[in-house]
């Protein structure tokens, strides 16, 4: 593309590095902060992503991104820390909050047991979440890790480790998805779902 | 949802600001620029960014963006201003340069008019065409803009304004598309494009 302009066209190169982000929609992100006002721009956009990159901090405690040392969520929850819920990532902290069904804290592992990507058990923070489960506090890990190939693992492996520190593991239910048509579910979802059914009890409708 | 980090949340909210940009896809970009090294993704995305807004200028000439008072494209080719190509945007600017079919100079009109949008003659970069096409040195002005009824309500005001000027007026050629289809073609360019057939020329091919 021929851009008449070294500024833009390293605009557009910064732009296009996001995930999902090709040229075209970088350029027309670049036209975008072109046409507006200049100072608003600067006020409403870059100063907060320049803020984020550098104020950024990983919570000490549960390693969930935050703002502070300890994040908002170990601060506020401190006396509910009798379970701890363990993912994999910080979007899944935000998935698990934005049910409003979880009150407890969190473990974020920063990803799951994968041999083929080369990722092992040491690169993951699991050192710190036996040393968490074993305090007197703690009774109940809930291990809310994807029931992939490796998530399976990472669950088996999880779960031999925190066995020691004697505390209930659990993991999250399989089955069908709410609103999800039998027709369409995978063969192992739906036999699974089969072999582990539950009882129907009306009053919890 | 639940970000728990105000500054997550702002550069979420800043990335959402541009065109097609939704919340998750936000989300994701910021997340991106937190795990990849902090040093890096100030040098390669925000200062780039901030350049871009801070020191973007108008070609005093032709109203492209330039880094400069007067565009690299005004700068080269002084010597071969005899043809003005006027076109709406800075993106249309680039889509010619990209044919590499021509090599005359430019005129950004900014727009087209268009009443329902509330954008007059005024609102356009005409007085400087006019102004500009008087020179000596302009022999033709190639109108090169959309032709949807506003752009052409456009080429309309222009032509009978350069008029005056003295200049050769032309239009890019209208007609089936490269690799199009002729059923797909709709009728009004079909109808047209066989009103105006140009005779075969083996020669050409």
């Amino acid at each position: 593309m021929s851009y008449s302009s070294r500024l833009l066209e390293e605009a557009v190169e910064a732009f296009s590095r996001l995930p999902g982000i090709g040229k075209k929609s970088a350029l027309r992100m670049a036209m975008y902060l072109i046409r507006e006002d200049k100072s608003e721009m600067k006020t409403l956009f870059v100063e907060p992503v320049d803020q984020l990159i550098s104020n950024i901090k990983f919570c000490e405690k549960c390693n969930n991104i935050s703002d502070d040392d300890v994040c908002n969520i170990c601060q506020d929850r401190e006396h509910k820390a009798e379970t701890i819920c363990v993912v994999q990532s910080i979007r899944d902290v935000m998935a698990i909050e934005d049910t409003a069904q979880y009150k407890g804290i969190y473990h974020v592992l920063g990803g799951v047991i994968s041999p083929l990507d080369g990722v092992t058990a040491d690169d993951l923070n699991i050192d710190t979440l036996i040393e968490r489960a074993q305090s007197d506090q703690v009774k109940e890990v809930i291990l809310a890790i994807s029931p992939t190939i490796e998530g399976e693992t990472t669950i088996f492996y999880l779960s031999k480790k925190l066995k020691e520190a004697g505390v209930k593991i659990t993991q999250l239910a399989r089955g069908i998805s709410f609103g999800g048509e039998l027709e369409y579910a995978d063969e192992m979802t739906l036999g699974r779902s089969l072999m582990t059914r539950t009882e129907y009890k009306l009053s919890e409708i």
